[in-house]
């Protein structure tokens, strides 16, 4: 029934390269199908103002979309001079999910800023995003603590995220374009690799959905998002 | 255990005030407990550039918040030079409740434009928006009926929103500010008065929210938009 | 002769609600008949970085309309991104206004940012603004003085302010939105309660003015803003 | 009594120097004394969105600083990505002023753009920008008029303008920088030469002022506006 | 003597990979050694306004670099909100060169907007990306001919840069950041494979340079520009 | 051959006006036949934040066109809310060239800023803009010197600017507006009085150009540049 023609719960193939790119103390270049993202954790000393004096780090993400990513080309926004709600939004939805997974005690007056730029986009931008973003974050905490910028490792858990939805009638994970496009209801869910939630958003784009319909998404991103913790394990090895 | 002394899914006094400006075609002031919104809906002939000519309307809305809605003075945004991630995300989320309540085509090519202005802030401000929006959106399509502009009323349902979260371990529901600054987890629900999902945002401040949780939350938020369907409708009648 | 039936010198009926909003120093809503304007005056300790260690303080207002204040909505300046020359023209003024009220040296090295923001318009917006906005500026100057922030009253003297302006030939006070769209002169006027000039900036809009003119508008004014001197004591009282 | 040994109502010399610059329709270089302001005048066919199919014309007018016309250098406008309050008022009034003089009919649907740069400040910029851009407004409406873009001349009346202002307790005409800097009063006067008033901007910026003064103020404005009406005609003639 | 072991006329090792990403008519991911950059060329029917009527088309093109592209993170110009000079300078340079390649009658009314987006940064990058979007636009324009937009090939002849430079006193060909950061001039040369100049851009940053030093950085620019078109040539066959 | 009847290597009289407005450090009006540039040099104490601390001065550069400086009126940069590449790019060269002329580190920890504006434009306003802002920049450390700000002289030569381009397939000096908008190449060029090059900008506009073409314009080049020397030690004499 899937474009794809991949079952209800099936993910894409998932690929993780590490050090993709020289600079970054963390870079990771991660592909669900054709979907690929640029995922680079930056060191920094130092806290953003409101934070200062506190002992505490801070970690903050940016998303965003090379003009032809996508099927027609987009003006690009540093031309444009604005960020679009859409981007503003997803990088704040990276950022709080990359925060969950670290203790800022931990981090010291340390910030981690970690992008994620799209070059390829078929559907599933953001949570293929936040998984490769914590592959590239783990670089970086395992870069502090080789040069002894922390003393304890940050992370408190793994995180990962996919997308589920509504598409014709039934319930299925990992959508791409041809899905994403056709959806009644899209949902990303983010999830530590301990088994709990970091975020649920889900939107009915043509027609509302049911209790039970919320259930049996959330029922294939648990499934869904425990592979992709066994694929950041692999990748990190 | 709630500092205002409520039930775990007991929510706040709700005022709704109709025609509280006189120029707009719907306008509403909102009131949930200390959280008042204006809530204005502006009909206008013609649709954006990408919808022309489809024989379509459209339903959009903006959010915002007086400088001193607030604690402590915010920068004014049209001072700033733009609108912070927050504001567009809500922006964008009201908007996009709202137009799934709209047969957007029965409309016809008009537009009705919402803007949820807060005037005074105490924790959940954006679904009081929603809320409230959902009265000056009905006012604004029957002002188009008794016009003549539609033929058909292009209302499938009403809907209606509230914030539910864990605060210090335990579902509750309508937090105020007290709770919502200290939660650990954030969610809100917008539903459709025929018992269906439009919107599940749950987010984990602190703590990751485990299953149980999550359903313990939808639970009350049904019960709790449910009250508001009801206000809703005896402000309308 | 005005569309309003009142006599040529009369103003429209004026109400004062002070603490109408619960976060601010200072919060009242003035009605001037159907234009409604919310006054907040938020008093922070501190001066810009040009006053810094001068040992005087500093006043400053910001002006705004919600979008649908007027008949048609207009462009949400935060969305457009930048502030009209009229909202900029309207903000100095107010706050020159103020700070013409007020010794900056018995301040002290702190700042009150004063809000106005128009919920509903129907003429004389920015003259509604200043007269209630001096009515909120001495609330947060009495709030410090009650915080022992200062020491004596820096409040030199109230201000008030009314519109004037030649209306089918004829001198008229307080021009409502019928009369100041057809009017040849426009006239803002603010005074202080010792019988001062503050500001006056007259306007021909369509034909020049006469001296005489000037006089006959300038008498008006006076007596108008005496009025809203009783108005703006008996809500202080 | 003043700096610059001037009798209270004296004006600085002023010289009006036509065709200053080659590509515009009307280019006039204006001096006040040492304050010099370039005005040029371009005539172009057509008028903004909102005037549209009207049968009438536009008059419009910008102004700016050049940013080392002042003592210390100011920060370019162009740079810093936008324009202040002062610079949009100024503007505004010199636009308005303009209009004041034209019969929009008369022009037919062409809008003539009138750019007032400061290459030298000291002082009554703006009463000089109005000045000698209505030497500029002429020419390129003689110029229209040769080229029978226009059948009638559209010119309603001259326009000349002058600051005045309370000087250690006195009035004064044409105040320069040292003046202006410490008067307690400041007003702005722009008259046409049939001996009516267009605008009127009054500001007391440290003492309020009387009506007295006001009326002492206004009778110095129209006698040197008057010999600038002479000035304005030699030069044209 | 250079820190790469190369000898002074020796351009790094090159890679074109052509149908680097899937949705633009041409892409290339083009490599000077450790300089990376996606060059994507995209079709759209249409000229900008400028251009409409005149049986022309146009050819464009934008640069820009991943934040985390360099040794440093830079801000995301997208969230700064503007591009630097220097991006819209290597932008219009692009542009500049890519249109002298090109016959845009024979374009007929069509856009090709070339994306030139850094990945790795290492010296060097405005003429990598001239080189690889030179073999995008020819993807781009042999797509065109093949879906019958075109009639005839439009490609004049192919353009390819390299940067020359006086580094430690002696003319080296294809500077890596090592020697750009330190050398005392910098020359971006653009040639046609006809053998002529298109571009030459040489600025002195520590030292003037001499013509005979001009003479010796011209000729390795044209013996590195050669290899470059022989490496472009066998990409695209 | 060329329009205004010049000798292909003749430049236009060039008049250098010193002083030309009073409150800047240097103030020179550049003329070059009908382009007319006014350079102002601004002294301020302190650097830049990425130079404090390091003894070391600065030297920066802004360019821009009044908007009737032209043919047809250009939009205002100030009120468009940005500045053009074009404008970005020119104000670059202008501060490179500049700092190519003096020693920073005699400079101390002061900056220079120096203000380019174009008054009339025909061709050549970048040149023309260098070569007096050189002018403008002695005036400025002679300034200096004479204040005991600086010990010694920082300025290591004196610079100047031309432009050149293959004109109807000839190489020719100093373009005006005719002959610079039908030219197939323009190249500009910034010497030392010491017979060396700081900047060459070569830009083939229409038809590629060859090496011989590239020599013989750098040969005019210099023979016109040798000129302004001769112009601006008479103007600094």
């Amino acid at each position: 029934m899937r474009p794809s023609g991949r079952t209800l719960g099936q993910i894409r193939p998932v690929t993780i390269t590490r050090q993709f790119t020289t600079h970054a103390e963390g870079s990771v270049l991660i592909e669900f199908g054709d979907t690929k993202v640029i995922c680079t954790a930056t060191v920094e000393v130092g806290v953003p103002r409101f934070l200062k004096g506190q002992g505490k780090g801070w970690v903050t993400a940016e998303y965003g979309m090379l003009p032809r990513s996508t099927h027609t080309r987009m003006r690009r926004e540093a031309a444009s001079g604005k960020q679009s709600g859409r981007t503003l939004e997803i990088s704040r939805l990276i950022a709080r999910a990359l925060r969950a997974a670290v203790d800022l005690k931990a981090l010291g007056e340390n910030t981690i800023s970690v992008d994620c730029d799209v070059i390829q986009a078929d559907g599933g931008t953001r949570t293929a995003a936040i998984t490769g973003a914590c592959v590239a974050l783990v670089d970086a905490l395992n870069y502090m603590r080789a040069k002894d910028i922390i003393k304890t490792n940050p992370l408190k858990h793994m995180i990962a995220a996919v997308s589920v939805g509504i598409y014709k009638g039934e319930p299925v994970a990992d959508l791409d374009y041809p899905e994403d496009s056709a959806a009644d209801t899209d949902m990303n869910v983010v999830m530590t690799d301990t088994g709990k939630l970091i975020e649920v958003q889900g939107t009915a784009e043509e027609e509302p959905f049911s209790f039970e319909e919320m259930q049996a998404m959330l029922e294939l991103a648990k499934n869904g998002i425990n592979e992709l913790f066994d694929l950041q394990k692999a990748a990190l090895s």
